[in-house]
């Protein structure tokens, strides 16, 4: 039995250490230089290359190296049957809510207008707050932090996924309800899993239904984004402004309008970032897990996409 | 009897419309037109003229129209009798929360860095965050209410204030552990009172005990800061940053080197406006409890200074 780590591009060395601490005795094979892969019954992937999963017959687990599955789903290739597996990872939640945190705080409290203001030294005390009701798309482990951090601060915020959901503490508005979701606020913010439901959902058709003035803010996936239908609703002055973390292309093209317009915050891909001391453990876990027929963590859901 | 608002250079119209319509009886006079001093037996005040208050020979109540009360106390003629009170407002404090909230997370993930690399069309991944230990001097209505969100968004926090206090479920420094207090963070928050104990405290020999990359937050008073400490202790690097939202004289003059500093996050005194919906209500309740003998709310301490 042997775990194979194919994130190519990417360093897994703290991965590594992390796990051969934990397991001295498990055996690791590290993409691109697998040599028995018949021995390798679990997987961790991260942007693997698609179809390479085919050459290990022996398969049993497929474990992302992150909290998104969307570049597992897309390789047609895995076996059914192979379960499929992610990161739940609490410092990764943390992050993701401050940084959200503090992309509705700049918008709230005009950060942008005050380094403006400081740099032509015009002091000017009026309206200090824009109001703001912010909706968070996507309410699963990331969304719901944001949402409850956000509602200990008394914002006011609401909800919105494609499931069905009962019992929650804040408004939630289900798939069909998109518009009155939509209508209820001014800040939105994209935590959507990426699946075909919701590639393409931040497009021109849903900011026309954005009240004049919405502030977006994606830190799901570059795909869940249209990047021409953007720039076209904030040029037209409908939404004030964009805080931006993950794109279609990473990185980020140099010669892509995003860098250079006024009225969008760029960040490279780093709102969160999955910490391998977390993650680690929750892969061996798993790999426990499978040994002993016991139910999997974070289980992933094929048909749904997460 | 009569309520006198005496507010030079800010107009009170809001807060009028508010008494009257809670109390259309009530005789009000606007500085500088009072016609009938000898009938004032209550004064709102903001900044007012120093001495003035002795043109009220039956003047039983001074209130600030704000949290803080350094502006009334700094006038020695204000008989000893007269109490002082002052406003408690909860908007007051979410918006300083936010503010406070805001300027934390903006050092802790870097927009500094990342809205240079935008500019510079720079993809830079590395070291997204800075890690943080949050030392809020001041835990009164507003430190106590920063320290409760950071700590419920899972940051470490730490107070600091003048009294001797206990119960308090969260790390905290009395006076003289200030330099124990300064070891342990690197995000200093100011929030504290003006006071004679309190003026300058932010200065040279507190800015040298801080950790090298400490970051300032000032939002209690001007003169809590001895500017030229500030700059030298960021020009030689030793301090990472600050955000301002108070200067010694404001409107900040347009010479004042902070305008033009890099490393200056500068706001026009707005991190937190009395809201007069809220406030005004409290003076005229505790106008209600002087006619009825009863105990004052927020009452000051003119020994303490808050």
């Amino acid at each position: 039995m042997s775990l194979a780590i194919i994130s190519p591009g990417r360093d897994p060395k703290e991965w590594i250490d992390v796990i051969k601490k934990e397991k001295p005795d498990l055996d690791i094979q590290v993409y691109p230089n697998i040599n028995n892969p018949e021995k390798v019954e679990a997987v961790m992937v991260w942007q693997h290359p698609p179809g390479i999963l085919s050459e290990f017959p022996n398969l049993k687990l497929v474990s992302s190296m992150g909290a998104g599955v969307d570049h597992i789903l897309t390789d047609k290739e895995i076996p059914s049957e192979v379960p499929i597996v992610r990161i739940v990872d609490e410092k990764l939640t943390w992050s993701m809510t401050n940084y959200v945190v503090m992309g509705v705080l700049n918008f709230h409290r005009q950060i942008k207008r005050y380094q403006k203001d400081q740099k032509e030294k015009v002091w000017d005390m009026s309206n200090p707050e824009i109001p703001v009701t912010i909706g968070v798309m996507g309410v699963g482990a990331l969304g719901g932090d944001v949402i409850d951090k956000l509602r200990y601060m008394d914002f006011e915020v609401l909800g919105y996924g494609f499931s069905e959901k009962t019992g929650l503490d804040y408004p939630y508005y289900s798939k069909d309800r998109l518009e009155e979701f939509l209508n209820e606020i001014n800040v939105l913010i994209c935590l959507l899993p990426l699946t075909k439901d919701t590639e393409d959902i931040l497009n021109k058709e849903l900011f026309e239904k954005c009240n004049p003035g919405t502030y977006i803010i994606n830190v799901a996936r570059g795909k869940h984004l249209v990047d021409e239908d953007l720039i076209e609703a904030l040029d037209s002055g409908h939404l004030s402004g964009a805080l931006l973390d993950v794109y279609r292309v990473e990185p980020l093209p140099k010669d892509h309008p995003f860098w250079a317009h006024e009225k969008i915050q760029f960040t490279p891909h780093i709102a969160s970032v999955t910490n391998p001391k977390a993650a680690a453990p929750q892969v061996l876990e798993n790999l426990d897990r499978l040994k002993e027929g016991k139910e999997l963590l974070n289980l992933v859901d094929r048909e749904k996409g997460y």
